[in-house]
């Protein structure tokens, strides 16, 4: 079957998308072929620019566009606070919330035995020279809640000992708008764990 | 929520493709930053090309790198048949059967006087132009199975009558795999009236 050579190798770039397969990919490049030519050209130097213009923030590990980054040079951002988040996309999920204004630090990954990722592999030691700085007093672990994510919260919470901070986890429990009728064993035994007076 | 400006435009250009979100976009476009280089850069030269390298094929109105296109200009083709579909995309479904030895013609669209589309606004005038070469023994309608694809190929039978031409249009029924059970009404009544003996 012949597909012009531009399409198919649109189609090919298309599939290297996560969760793009052929039909998508092929349906996805037939549209570029009817859109303005000027949004194809937007989303070309889009994925250019991400590419040649973003870095991480040296001071929290944030991608973004600057140098320290927007959060990291917000005078009006709580100094004392520090959330260790896993990713750049959980740092946006938590900056969604708009409840959080202290700094952040993205370790880039969780510490993961079969996967082969270490501590030496995550930025711990970046982390660990910011605690040094005294106006910080809190440590907020905000990793994710499954195993990679506990262990490094763990692993985190031991090394920091000796910085003499409060150290916490974000809670465990049942999501907001969930049902108790389809909650597992382990996340209803953390909202009993967790159990609050009201 | 501050996101680095590369990145929300990434995300827009991403939203502008039919089926994606914003959180399919988001999910894209930060994956995108985790991508090869070489990767991000092929798929958007392949952006750029398909709006800049590909044309309509003047005979058959297929989408092409080169005019005319491949099928048009392939001496193996049965040149005494005519298949009419309203798309490329419906052209490449022709393709896949590899059943179909004949040409295409690309109406690009069909008549829907809803959306404001008439016979005019479709490549008819040159279909009827590749008529009036002898060669052109059958024309098979395969528009689509709906009302506007059922209209216009009810139109271009009336009007290709004059030229003494086999006029055929594609089988409705059942589709293969498909279920008795569920089918349609109007689908049981097509695949009735269209019962061949065996």
């Amino acid at each position: 079957m012949y597909v012009p050579e531009p399409i198919s190798k649109l189609i090919e770039g298309f599939m290297r998308l996560p969760g793009i397969g052929p039909k998508t990919a092929q349906r996805l490049a037939y549209y570029v072929l009817t859109m303005e030519e000027e949004d194809v050209m937007d989303l070309a130097k889009a994925l250019v620019r991400v590419q040649r213009d973003l870095c991480h923030c040296s001071i929290c590990g944030n991608i973004t566009d600057r140098d320290p980054c927007p959060i990291c040079s917000d005078k009006n951002r709580d100094r004392s606070v520090i959330c260790v988040v896993q990713d750049t996309k959980d740092l946006i999920a938590m900056e969604r919330t708009r409840e959080y204004n202290g700094l952040y630090h993205v370790l880039h990954g969780a510490i993961s035995p079969i996967e082969g990722i270490g501590p030496d592999d995550l930025k711990i030691s970046d982390l660990l020279k910011r605690l040094e700085d005294e106006t910080v007093k809190e440590l907020i672990l905000a990793t994710n809640p499954n195993i990679e994510g506990e262990a490094t919260a763990m692993y985190l919470s031991r090394l920091t000992k000796p910085f003499g901070l409060k150290v916490t986890r974000i809670a465990h429990g049942l999501p907001v708008g969930g049902d108790l009728e389809y909650a597992d064993e382990v996340t209803l035994t953390k909202a009993l764990e967790g159990r609050r007076e009201i």
